[in-house]
């Protein structure tokens, strides 16, 4: 065993570039939670005062903390998890049978399908509608809903990806949510790329249960997601064990501590505080949009853009690699080269991208850099 | 809300006290690790490179990581999971069916039953000996095997604990991994108190699965843990989603990733340096046993200790109690004063305790602090 390639393990992405990668931008930790992680770093670390119940925990504020996350939610009840698919897989093993039906959107997260398997449940999908917005109508979730019950099927939760991870849409969860409600099912929303970044207020969007990432979007070291739900719903999916009546079976006791939770904590402030500037965040994301689109991008997804996560087909990039001696890398190698990564290395065809949390003068400098890159590249051709 | 609460977060018994809490002991981390985790504090930090599936990942080398530690584990193949009561959830929900009993010791975690509920499985617990010693014997496993094929019911798993949380009593995992095989059952072991801290050497105790914490024993920030397994279970416990064909369904794609897993990474050199001194540990141990007995402390668990959790039953301290105005809190309150943490305010009748790591100066410094209370004690009241 060569045990050296573990000593000085370095990480040039976060300090050295400015990085587009989406699931990455709303992940990045303030200087209030590196200051906590100092103090927090050993394992059980929060544990130093723990009567039994992470949730209950008083000192550091983990109790409070979950009040506070409930309230800024519009939720009743929350309880940190290892991330948003655990939420999820902990929502389907306690309230659905076996075999049930989890109805939900065609552009969800592949571990919103991963979790159904997990769970051995079935599923039913609301179409997009296609290239090139891939749009979720609300309306879908009815005639899903009408099909499976028309064919005697057995429907368990009713799931909606808030935005997904393909093309960013938003999708409208109040809308869908009525349904759900109108039909009698509960209704799941995914919101590991909403909550911490915009504002989310999860019962005037009908939802009985919000999954979120922390290291996703909530400024935190992963993995840490929360579960927040309504009241009627905590008998089931917190239910105590019979052997220990003190713990929640679904969390097997305890789920995140340590650095992710403390994290989470210590970004809270900051994170309240960023999601009401959602709107210039916008602004940023439509303005790339828009210089882009001049020299041959296509953004595809809804427009105007809703949300930050920005994917586009590049035809130009697709052309000029046929050309360049470096193919569909010198995207990639030209990017670096101007001190900026996160863009999937080789693919020229469609590329996803995120300025959120940039500064406007970054923002500018990324935009400048591709189309300076394009520029040179058609001409040298 | 008040989100001052949330800012400079800070802990007190990490730094300022030595801690004697056997579950904080193993999980404290080393030097290059804490460097690690200023490279890797990001959300999603490790995930730069990723193709898809976090146990290939080259850089930084998860892939060889999991290769050593299977190796160091003497195991065929390993996984990061959010900690050992989810390797446990993960073996169970894998290859046990609804129903099917998991034959387990007495002195079990709580987790290990609250990831048999979860399961939705049934239990039947082999006994420990009784006051003083609470030792497991194999041959109880014999007993209730036959117990439960005369009645006619479906065992799915045997779990040992390797080394107890209440006792820190190690159990003969070799003995009752053949009484496993022989019987043609899985045997998983619960490695939370032993990997990381001593040496394991899986297939010699003839274990089909180890069940490993990251932040109890392997000096990295929680949570954390690992699943290894013998080659032949790895197609029912790692297999693939239908849906996503790379991903293994069972770990919902990803589990520990960011700042645990970095850590783990980072400190796997120390790990596999300290356990080479687990003989200096044991004697330590044995010291603290010996000079406490001489104040009327009294070992619970098996003699000599062959692990660094002790278990004391404490009358003297007791005694003390009823005449102190403080009562049970004198004890944590004189330790306090002398810089020593970790053990449970207010308790007196038993105390848990481990010096697992302290250096000999530490160890005699909190050996004569003990002394001295209980003396002083006595004969002030």
């Amino acid at each position: 065993m060569n045990l050296d390639r573990y000593r000085n393990l370095t990480r040039h992405l976060g300090r050295e570039y400015i990085n587009l990668n989406p699931i990455q931008r709303g992940g990045v930790l303030p200087v209030e939670a590196k200051k906590a992680i100092y103090e927090y770093w050993d394992g059980y670390s929060v544990c130093d005062y723990c009567g039994g119940r992470l949730d209950e925990i008083k000192t550091p504020p983990v109790c409070e903390f979950l009040e506070d996350l409930s309230k800024f939610l519009d939720m009743d009840i929350s309880r940190p998890t290892h991330g948003a698919r655990e939420s999820k897989f902990i929502v389907m093993h306690s309230i659905c049978k076996e075999g049930d039906y989890v109805v939900l959107d065609e552009n969800a997260h592949y571990t919103s399908y991963v979790a159904i398997e997990r769970a051995r449940l079935n599923y039913a999908t609301v179409k997009n509608d296609g290239y090139p917005t891939y749009r979720i109508e609300p309306e879908g979730y009815r005639e899903v809903i009408d099909n499976l019950e028309d064919r005697g099927k057995s429907i368990g939760l009713i799931l909606l990806t808030h935005v997904d991870g393909s093309y960013g849409n938003l999708s409208d969860a109040e809308k869908v949510g009525k349904i759900a409600k109108k039909r009698g099912y509960p209704f799941l929303l995914n919101c590991a790329y909403t909550v911490g970044r915009m504002p989310v207020k999860g019962k005037r969007l009908k939802a009985d249960f919000l999954a979120c990432s922390g290291h996703k979007s909530m400024a935190a070291s992963g993995p840490i997601g929360i579960l927040s739900m309504r009241e009627e719903f905590a008998e089931k999916v917190l239910r105590r064990s019979k052997s220990y009546p003190k713990k929640e079976v679904e969390l097997l006791g305890c789920t995140s501590r340590g650095v992710p939770l403390i994290t989470l904590m210590a970004s809270f402030p900051y994170v309240v505080e960023r999601v009401k500037r959602w709107g210039e965040e916008l602004e940023k994301t439509r303005y790339v949009v828009e210089q882009l689109e001049e020299v041959g991008f296509k953004q595809l997804g809804v427009k105007p853009k809703e949300h930050d996560l920005i994917k586009f087909e590049t035809p130009v990039l697709e052309e000029i690699a046929k050309r360049d001696k470096r193919r569909g890398y010198f995207f990639y190698d030209e990017l670096k080269k101007r001190g900026i990564g996160g863009i999937v290395p080789g693919v020229t065809k469609e590329i996803k991208m995120s300025v959120y949390g940039l500064t406007w003068e970054q923002v500018e400098y990324v935009v400048k850099a591709i189309r300076e890159i394009v520029d040179l590249k058609k001409v040298l051709t």
